[in-house]
């Protein structure tokens, strides 16, 4: 019950080092008559099963005006059905020593549960069920809005890191929805109501928009059984609702935004640039730009973390991510966290001069092969986690990719060469159209 | 034919300068069954009326996707009709020896003939022909769009400093749309079709969403006749269209906004604030903001003018100026041209001086009265060209305030004090939380 943070968003492809083992296969993917997809990966290790539901919705989709819609009906959809008064759902997946959560991203709302393969149906039957039976009185959505203000109070309202994220990402989508923060502005939320929540709800919340991942220890003909008892009940409502975004317009200039406030102690230097994602990019390019972020600044042999905190002693962190996983072109992130009595002009000086050389010097082919190496294992060490297996495939299906783009990932991130990366580094680390983030004491 | 700038439009509040006379009395106004608003404004000086029609809706109303849309129509407007080919209206013009214009603005778009007072019926049927009967056919719509996409190559996408006011605009608005430039952006030009602009004129284009106005050597009774004759005979087509714009959220950040290109010979600086307009301002409010703005950067004896250009000699221009016509909160803008040798961050921290003199230091009573007088003073001037009378009272009227507004700002301004501009520099011109723009060479 989270919305999700560009840090988060990446975790599924790099959640952290171990010994690298070979892809799985067998997925099965089909879909049930009423639209839904639905998709599973065997995993017989432990006699356990991951249960997701992927709908293809997030923030960047909430109509216009009713911003952090998408996470409101998120916090709504813990809060009872007709067939089962709230908390019914969460009691018992964790009386059947289960875990559950969910997410709201820019690009989808998931829902996720973790439990012993026995009772795979019984999770079903109760997510079908408020797929559909979702009671919204004002009772029930009114006192909820206050918690979502709460919620941003706490989350962005009181820290100003994130304050900044927020107007750095409003500057760098001047009219794509991604410039609206996932939880929504404030005057926005305030404004939900009842009406909003049940049109919301009656347009995407409905099987031809949902994609069902179950990851664990069983057969597909047994999921497919058990969706077609479950979802597949639920008759299908219309065709899939559209994604009607708005484009972003080229831009031209660079912003800096910076946000001075009291409560900071530490000052902090962000970058942003705006940058196809794997669903937009030409062919290898997403590839390309996340090795150039993991060489960027992926872990502590990245150039950022060498150059700035190794070797310059002019930050104390340093780091890049590329969240890739995006239905409309996307962001790469530069970040630093400057060392006692160096300004943020100073460090955002030194960064520069590093982004410089991937894009003019010759990209060294030793720290090419060992990003590559290191992206392949980590991504191939996910599927070792049941949650990031499945939620890789949910992110990927839900933002207009394959199975057929995951499994080859792998392979195509073999292939991103020298030149790649530094065409990737010398079109889109322009920081003549970026937006830097300055974070300082008032 | 055009959109307008924001240089034009506060033109009709400061037109320049000449020897003030007393207002006119007189004005009547009347609505039509169809719900067509009409004011009439006496002005007996020589045998030529102003005729104006206002709709209620500007770029700022485009629908989300179709920015420009606005502004597309306006230049349709001029394309024939059912009863009129393309060039007759204008051609009539022309030969009664008149003349026309049209313009859009973000809140309201708008024609305009001024004529011998014997035509004026002749223009009325015209123009109300046109409010109904316009052709909207591919081979009229599919041409006009590359004129349009041409003007803006011109106008926009060739011209650096427009490039940067753009950015500025958007950079200053996260979320509301006076941050989509008036011709919009030229990937949503391109999708522009003849089904986008017959819905916006079938929405827009109607006697309950438009305002005559007109002004001239003529009775109201008169113009009522002729009024009823024509755009009377139009059928209402429902309720006026609601202006369904999102709200700004609070900003907490600074945005500087650097636009770099080899056309630019000659750096500049601007600086933006969100204020509220006389719409949307407390009682006094907009005055006082109308009033600093003048203060601050009307003219050579200014304080930006006087300080920079004549004292320290930092910059070869400096002003300022306060766009307070407008249906949300709004902009005051402040601007200079540095002189050769100055850096714009030395430029900028002289701005800034000047700024806090006015937050901190005690408002010199002399130029404040000297100010107020000369604001009036120019106001009643604007009443002696009756083009620019009839466009206050549009303006004003088309963005939510009253005839009795128009009539009662000069005892408004009166009133304004020492102390209001001074509240009015320490609550707006707030630069943690305004746009800076540098415009300079590559």
């Amino acid at each position: 019950m989270s919305f999700e943070t560009k840090a988060s968003a990446v975790a599924s492809l790099a959640p952290g080092a171990a010994a690298p083992e070979p892809a799985r296969a067998g997925n099965a993917s089909f879909k049930l008559d009423n639209g839904m997809e639905v998709v599973v990966i065997p995993d017989a290790r432990t006699p356990v099963v991951t249960h997701m539901v992927w709908y293809k919705n997030g923030a960047a989709d909430d109509p216009l005006g009713q911003s952090g819609i998408a996470h409101f009906l998120e916090h709504l959809m813990f809060k009872g059905t007709k067939n089962h008064p709230q908390g019914e759902f969460s009691n018992l997946v964790a009386e059947l020593g289960g875990q559950e959560n969910a997410f709201t991203s820019y690009d989808y709302t998931a829902y996720f549960q973790r439990i012993g393969k026995e009772h795979l149906g019984t999770l079903m039957s109760f997510e079908a069920d408020r797929m559909r039976n979702l009671v919204l009185t004002d009772e029930v959505v009114d006192p909820e809005r206050d918690v979502v203000l709460e919620e941003r109070r706490m989350r962005t309202d009181s820290d100003p890191a994130a304050q900044l994220d927020e107007a750095v990402q409003a500057a760098l989508f001047a009219h794509h929805p991604y410039g609206t923060p996932i939880i929504g502005w404030n005057h926005e939320i305030e404004g939900l109501d009842r009406a909003h929540a049940l049109a919301y709800y009656e347009r995407f919340y409905t099987p031809e928009n949902a994609i069902l991942i179950v990851a664990g220890d069983i057969e597909a003909d047994e999921v497919e059984r058990l969706a077609k008892a479950t979802y597949g009940k639920i008759p299908a409502r219309s065709a899939p609702p559209r994604r009607a975004r708005t484009k972003e317009p080229p831009h031209r200039a660079h912003r800096l935004v910076t946000l001075r406030d009291e409560k900071v102690e530490q000052p902090a230097h962000e970058q942003v640039f705006l940058a196809p994602s794997y669903t937009t990019a030409q062919p290898g390019e997403a590839e390309a730009l996340e090795t150039l972020a993991y060489m960027l600044g992926g872990g502590p042999t990245s150039a950022l973390y060498e150059t700035l905190v190794v070797e310059e002693k002019v930050a104390v962190g340093a780091g890049a991510y590329y969240m890739g996983s995006a239905v409309d072109d996307t962001r790469l992130w530069v970040y630093a966290t400057p060392a006692p009595g160096v300004t943020l002009e100073e460090l955002d000086a030194a960064i520069d001069r590093v982004l410089r050389r991937f894009a003019e010097e010759p990209i060294d082919a030793e720290h090419l092969q060992r990003a590559k190496t290191r992206l392949i294992a980590d991504a191939v060490y996910a599927q070792d986690s049941q949650a990031s297996l499945a939620r890789w495939y949910g992110e990927a299906l839900a933002t207009g990719l394959t199975i057929e783009d995951v499994v080859a990932w792998p392979d195509r991130m073999e292939q991103v060469t020298a030149a790649d990366v530094q065409n990737a580094a010398r079109k889109w680390l322009d920081r003549r159209r970026a937006v830097t983030g300055y974070l300082l004491p008032a």
